[in-house]
């Protein structure tokens, strides 16, 4: 885990304290506590225009450690990243008829620019397929132009009529990659693995169990073929989409003529695909991980690994305790993202409620008695139990620990979401529970978009199919069911 | 300098190599030469909306590196990342006089969303100081939530008439930091560190030159008390601003109401500071650096440090040259950035041409005989010079070249301003060597703005103040100068 360092003399002030109430209980309002956990842990604020927010500096700290890793990944796969333009001719999103229809209403449109009114509207970006392919045609002329795998970290916005921080809101952030391929073979492999390396990132960095699968037609994107998505539980029993990765549709290549000479001289068109990943992977972490007591960063993205609080008092000048708890630090610094609070106007309790509302993994206190013995308490955020460790074993103990709550975030979500995981051969044996309590219903499906509408009564849509057959009918009708089907509440 | 590996098996090929027409001539046709050499080494794209670019990998590469090395800067300065919504109310334009008289004619306007007539129209945002300043009234409540220092990496968009890749581009990528302090002493030091980082920067990492002070009245940012510039001589005589760092008016403060308690009890108001550097910057660097062969990337910030090109013949297998070029990647790639150019489809020749074009400091040439006499050929971009260098001197040998391409890129830059500084007591001594063959006009000025106007005549301005007095009067007329400024035609 790399290094960072830093001290906050003062970065949450007593009369700011005050401002913090008792979250709401996460068992019986999880929305209202997710509102509040957002905006208290400082997260985000909400911004001045409709479904907006400002990602501040504690949220922006976390997206970059996730930024860091998936930049990796993404590179690693042999992607480059580059810059489009935020504005589209609007001429551009009527060239693909799905795209348009599944994009108009959420479009924000730039009609007046320099002082005068535009001779062609300017869209906004919603999602870049069309700049890119638009680009791509003029880039890609002959089949050693090929693949081509581009990656673009933008904020794109569409407008939302409800919308929720992170989880939806009219600006968003994120990763767009945009690739094309000769052959379709190549597209298809492209796309699973995309997918793989984002089930990587949430599951082994997040600790978020996903389900995987591909959607039904109706939820797809829209001008795609086919759509992969990865799909956490809530603690409400309400699934998340986190991701997804396209096989776009070959209407894409023709319509933006993107034509290339072939290996045997022949004119051809590419396989396209795109795959994205947005801020709302933070709504995900929250959601998943969060407790009465606020946040619960899993440490591998967590932007403050330990929290150094100095226990000052009057047994102890407090430049030789603030010395003390800067030493530890250095210690721990080269490895482990630390903070020292060493603020003299709050109490330490208010800070250990902060620090908890924040999520820091773990928490080390240093006074006057550890600084005689030479040693530390160290306090795990998800447990909350606490220990004496000696300087000399604070390293190992610290590494531990860490790995520790790792894979107890992880399990304990995947635990959550296995008692949560039912599987129940007929809509009207789960209508009930699916409505009141939420959860994963595994179940048979016969695909018609028919029975999939029936789910609208509940609040519920198929989130994905899955590649297991233990039902043979459809939940809706007696038709056969050709593979299993994930139908859940969603955000 | 840290490490990268990349092959590229055919990221150009041979059908493409044939669209690269020789440069124009560097001193003859210096724009269309810049022009050129953008599009061909493909840094950049014409995006098919107005003064819009696509940024192309190789660009975004070097923007990238550029991005690290601030972005270090302003963490290790105390600064915290965060972001701010994109679309701002046209109504917070209107709260602070000189900015929107200064911007109004530059925005792009939001006028439809969701399908529907906005009730007030937004602003896609050229700048953020209004919308940040919004929020800081939300945070800023007691002096102890100062200074309060943020910085935000973002795209922005102003409507240009006449564009240039990465000089001037309707939108444009940058950071800016925005600051709010307790005192004008505090908030000027700030102005004065940021100014003294984006000077560290531009010349020990983009070996570029510079001269920084403050800009005239009629130069200085829409809304600012004082702007600090920096500025470069580009190769064709013109100066070119590279970033500023503005001591914000008071009126900021006062228009969004950001009042806080002060030590004493009482209301106040804070210091308000915004600092900011563009790909603008990625601009100059082409036009210090560039030659009749194309760019010339500056090591610390080259996205591929040296291109290794086994050179295949009848001799030797190909897997066995191609083998012992990875060998060489694997002994550089944990210090440096190397690429592998190992196409077979096109001729050494051609590579050279390509990458002396994409500026690669150092090429590497491992064929049979090299590989017989374990060593390989090195050569050096910037002076075109041959050497045989042994496998075991090899990280030596391109440690030191790297660093020797680093300073000589920088003193021939400062050689050539030294060259192009001239300093004249009056305007009519230089009016026409300043407009016909341009360059830096060090001279006296009485700070009328009536005087001032005078350059405009040989498409020249003020580009910013001295701290120097050689020059006891103005330009233009008898009046006093209280120190000198400098006077050139710019970008």
């Amino acid at each position: 885990m790399s290094a960072e360092k830093k001290i906050n003399t003062h970065e949450r002030s007593q009369h700011e304290q005050k401002k913090h109430a008792a979250l709401p209980d996460i068992n019986s309002s999880f929305s209202e506590w997710y509102h509040e956990v957002v905006f208290q842990a400082e997260l985000a604020d909400q911004a001045p225009v409709r479904g907006c927010i400002v990602i501040r500096p504690y949220g922006y700290a976390l997206w970059e450690e996730i930024k860091k890793i998936l930049d990796k990944k993404i590179k690693d796969t042999g992607h480059q990243n580059a810059q489009f333009p935020l504005l589209i001719p609007e001429s551009f999103f009527k060239k693909e008829a799905e795209h348009i229809e599944g994009f108009a209403p959420e479009l924000a449109i730039v009609t007046h620019a320099g002082g005068k009114k535009l001779e062609e509207p300017l869209v906004v970006r919603p999602t870049s397929e069309t700049i890119i392919h638009y680009m791509f045609a003029q880039w890609i002329r002959s089949w050693r132009d090929l693949p081509l795998k581009i990656n673009q970290w933008a904020n794109v916005v569409r407008w939302e009529m409800r919308s929720r921080p992170f989880l939806r809101t009219t600006e968003f952030w994120w990763q767009e990659g945009h690739t094309a391929h000769e052959t379709e073979k190549e597209a298809l492999l492209e796309v699973q693995t995309m997918l793989l390396e984002y089930i990587d990132l949430v599951e082994n960095y997040l600790a978020i169990p996903v389900v995987a699968g591909k959607k039904s037609e109706s939820e797809k994107f829209a001008g795609a073929d086919i759509t992969m998505t990865f799909e956490g539980l809530m603690q409400d029993g309400k699934a998340l989409q986190m991701g997804t990765s396209h096989m776009i549709s070959q209407q894409f290549a023709h319509a933006f003529g993107i034509k290339y000479q072939d290996r045997n001289g022949g004119e051809a068109y590419p396989y396209l695909t795109s795959w994205g990943a947005t801020t709302r992977l933070i709504g995900a972490l929250i959601m998943t991980h969060g407790d009465q007591k606020g946040l619960i960063m899993p440490p591998r993205v967590a932007p403050i690994q330990i929290i150094i609080i100095p226990i000052f008092n009057k047994n102890m000048p407090s430049d030789q305790i603030e010395k003390a708890a800067l030493a530890i630090q250095g210690t721990l610094g080269n490895e482990f993202r630390v903070t020292i609070d060493a603020d003299t106007h709050t109490t330490p309790g208010s800070k250990f409620y902060k620090w908890e509302l924040k999520g820091v993994p773990l928490r080390i206190e240093i006074g006057p008695r550890d600084i005689i013995q030479q040693s530390v308490v160290i306090t795990n955020r998800l447990t909350g139990e606490k220990q004496t460790v000696t300087w000399q074993d604070l390293l190992e103990v610290i590494e531990k620990e860490l790995q520790s709550i790792q894979t107890m975030l992880f399990e304990r979500a995947r635990a959550r979401r296995a008692r949560q995981w039912h599987k129940v051969a007929k809509l009207i044996d789960f209508a009930d529970d699916l409505k009141n309590k939420g959860g994963f219903y595994q179940t048979g499906w016969c695909r018609s978009p028919i029975c999939e509408a029936a789910l609208k009564e509940y609040q519920a849509t198929t989130r994905c199919l899955i590649e297991e057959k233990q039902f043979l009918h459809c939940f809706n009708c007696d038709l056969e069911s050709p593979s299993d089907v994930m139908v859940a509440k969603s955000y």
